[in-house]
């Protein structure tokens, strides 16, 4: 199966992470982005409305004739993958499963830490995958709510970003782990801050994680050109753009967009 | 007129702290609540989405037959109050023009200060109402788009928050405002921490304000009752109740509730 328009989406800015990844990686894929900022975050919220969400951010992507989803958002892989696979007949990738993957080819002492949202990490989705693959691997996580909305307001790397996330990594600290999932597309910026705090763990980004499924499991080819040789096309929609998406978004993706707005 | 049944909504949790004033002030009124827990936050949404949402939450209530709506919402008063109006046939208090009233009737030297979301400070509704009433009072504003996640995480005397707080108030306190309009329904749980750092600037809530805004405009008259003593029922919707809502509200209320579900 050939694959070369992928439909991406997420609650927000986060999951350009992910796009920029794939997009580096397999510069000639023309790529369809979704960003449900008008209900975001997704993270605090219960199954039942993210999967009402993430079925009508599907919807909306299939339109653009797209051979594959990636769901960018863990906490809508967490809970509306399996609904989605049951009513949409396309392969979906989501963040789950690669990213449980990547942590078990990268852990030495299978201690594998995860943070997340309230609602990724009260799933056990991670957990889950990761003890189906290797029932010796322990997990330890920890649910990290304002790390979303510190991002997204721009505290990369800032002292207040560094006393919260001390608070919410101290545990897992305590706990040796030689590997972190950095389970929420919103967290690889804050890599730099993560790794004061955590300097000898190895962290894990959905990004990545994402583009090395899709070369494994899905054939993907990298292609030789340079990103400098992006030639596939990126359409980028929001469901509400009155906010400072395409700015947080341009400084993400390191390239200048044209936002379009859709009401879902 | 007499009005007996009043409907209150917030984009979550912050408006109960209108209905706790509101409770005890007027201890007769049945009061409808509804939480848009599912869409929250509002704070950094646009026009066309808030004014959206409010419809669909004042349509909600109004099946409860009620007499009056208080849109506890600053963000949704900023916004949606004309369209209201227009579509509606029934009173309707938004938290605007109560706090612009009390904050006029406080000051000494006519410098108010106001903090709140980003677009309720966008929309410069405070200032307007302000600017009508007294044109030679100063409006010194700042948005706080952190100060909501910080509220519904539970930090409201935390280091944390006090460092964000002293960032954004350290342009307001160089002005020097003696009354600060909380203009934000989540606000008002942080008084001791931005008292630490404004000690000698009075705090004007829109829970207080309503209050006497529902006496002075609507007659209402205050009961003899003591709180404690309170005979208006209390219902409370939301409209995604997954999440520790139940939790924070009967922090907020200092009574046990029964949360009703609700989709819009």
């Amino acid at each position: 199966m050939s694959i070369k328009r992928v439909g991406i989406f997420d609650s927000g800015v986060g999951g350009l992470t992910v796009v920029k990844e794939v997009r580096n990686t397999f510069p000639n894929l023309d790529l369809f982005y979704l960003g449900d900022t008008a209900r975001l975050p997704y993270g605090d919220k219960s199954e039942d409305t993210i999967i009402n969400y993430s079925y009508k951010n599907t919807k909306f992507l299939l339109s653009f004739d797209i051979d594959l989803l990636i769901v960018a958002c863990n906490t809508s892989s967490s809970f509306s993958l399996p609904f989605l696979e049951r009513e949409f007949k396309l392969p979906i990738v989501g963040m789950i499963s690669p990213g449980a993957a990547l942590a078990l080819k990268r852990t030495k002492n299978k201690k594998i830490g995860l943070i997340g949202t309230r609602a990724t990490i009260r799933s056990g989705s991670y957990r889950k995958e990761i003890e189906k693959i290797d029932s010796k691997a322990e997990v330890y996580d920890a649910s990290c709510p304002l790390l979303v909305p510190l991002v997204e307001e721009g505290f990369f790397d800032d002292e207040v970003t560094e006393i919260v996330a001390r608070r919410y990594l101290k545990g897992l600290e305590e706990k040796g782990i030689d590997v972190l999932i950095l389970g929420c597309t919103h967290y690889p910026v804050l890599k730099p801050t993560l790794k004061k705090i955590l300097p000898d763990v190895e962290m894990i980004s959905s990004g990545e994680a994402t583009s090395l499924h899709l070369k494994e499991k899905f054939g993907l080819g990298e292609s030789p050109a340079p990103p400098s040789k992006i030639k596939g096309g990126l359409r980028i929609f929001a469901t509400d753009t009155g906010t400072h998406f395409k700015e947080v978004a341009e400084k993400l993706l390191g390239e200048n967009i044209e936002l379009e707005s859709v009401a879902l």
